[in-house]
């Protein structure tokens, strides 16, 4: 694994979400995309070689589990359950009473470029990506958080690859923590990350939205929904994650 | 476990949750609480005996994680994911935004005791609960569902105990499929439930709500909040379901 996914001591946890299920993927030729995705992080990945141990653990006709971690040497880094299947094969209807993200003009929000050398610096992974946050929800990387608990962006990846239903394992954890916009600088530790995909995201940008709405106990949980360029909710994803110190 | 937790052909998925819940509790002395648990469902529990595997994964001051599988002879019923901890030792802060769980009165609300027998003997298990449903969101017991994708109840168990974090895993799964609601009657297969026990409950009655928002390819996410006696937050949680045939 790359240090330029690094965020503080470890590596981004999207990231390491999204290694496990390529290697998951592998292991189940029949049903290529995550549906559902739950993993517990158990120890900081660093850089350098890692190794996925896959273990099946129902494979029916239209979907399959598995249990899979995330290994460095004998280190347990990340430990996931997962639910895999042909998101082409699944019924095309929709019905959705959620509303799509809400964002300005790509040309009036805020890119993640203009960030300081030093956010950089302790968060090369953020260069991956292209970011756009609203700009009412970037108070906090002036010093004027809004305090609502919230942060949107347009987002897609730094390559301009094409978003699809393994990168957007990556996309639901890529944002800052949402607690930046309540005044909270500094990482917040995943504790258990939930990913649901939805649908194959149609091509271009994406957009995100962070939420939360209970701290409680040192904790906090982060609401993420991923709307694809054609208006449809691509994934949801919740995670429990410990507050910054 | 018991027949009188069945509903229709499998166990109550709540129920098999909270029984894992207790044998990882008891195989972890110094971390006694669910934080977060992720069940997978992998084939229907029926009533009879059963084992629980726990394999710990890492035991840390703060919070334990382990795997854990809920067996029946050979075949694995459930697969978890769970970390563990004191919510007594957790720090006492709380900024929550979510509202209340807003219900009628008690006695303005629909109790399941009117439930028609057939429901009964379907799913014997709604009669281990009371369960006071809003009024405006139980009209599809008499075939006229709202349409909104939401069910809200006061509940309690049956033999009136109070609730506690391992009842909360229960509560989550208790009531009737949100889908319900939007006039799809028949039972809804779990998929993944994740439970985030925020805190634990107060004595007294719980009030429950279940939304769907995104209905898509034969899946809906059932999003679940408890809240307590006490207006506390005490449990969130997601499952993504199969849509009834």
């Amino acid at each position: 694994m790359a240090d330029r996914w690094r965020v503080g001591g470890g590596l981004n946890g999207g990231y390491q979400l999204s290694m496990i299920g390529n290697a998951i993927r592998a292991a189940l030729p029949d049903h290529p995309d995550p549906v559902a995705v739950s993993a517990y992080y158990i120890s900081p990945a660093v850089a350098g070689p890692a190794t996925v141990v896959v273990r099946p653990q129902r494979v029916g006709g239209r979907t399959a589990t598995v249990a899979a971690e995330l290994q460095q040497d004998s280190d347990v880094r990340l430990s996931v359950l997962a639910t895999y299947g042909d998101l082409d094969a699944f019924p095309s209807d929709v019905r959705t009473t959620a509303e799509p993200v809400d964002l300005p003009p790509r040309d009036q929000c805020v890119p993640n470029t203009l960030a300081p050398d030093e956010i950089k610096e302790m968060a090369p992974f953020t260069q991956r990506f292209e970011m756009l946050f609203h700009p009412d929800e970037v108070g906090w990387a002036v010093g004027k958080p809004s305090g609502r608990g919230q942060i949107s962006a347009w987002f897609r990846l730094a390559d301009e690859r094409e978003p699809d239903p393994l990168s957007l394992l990556m996309a639901v954890d890529a944002l800052p923590p949402v607690t930046f916009d309540l005044g909270m600088m500094g990482w917040a530790p995943t504790v258990e990350l939930t990913a649901h995909v939805r649908a194959k995201p149609a091509p271009g940008w994406l957009r995100l939205r962070h939420r939360t709405r209970n701290i409680a106990g040192g904790f906090f949980e982060e609401d993420c929904e991923v709307w694809d360029s054609a208006d449809r909710l691509v994934a949801q994803s919740r995670q429990l994650a410990l507050l910054p110190r």
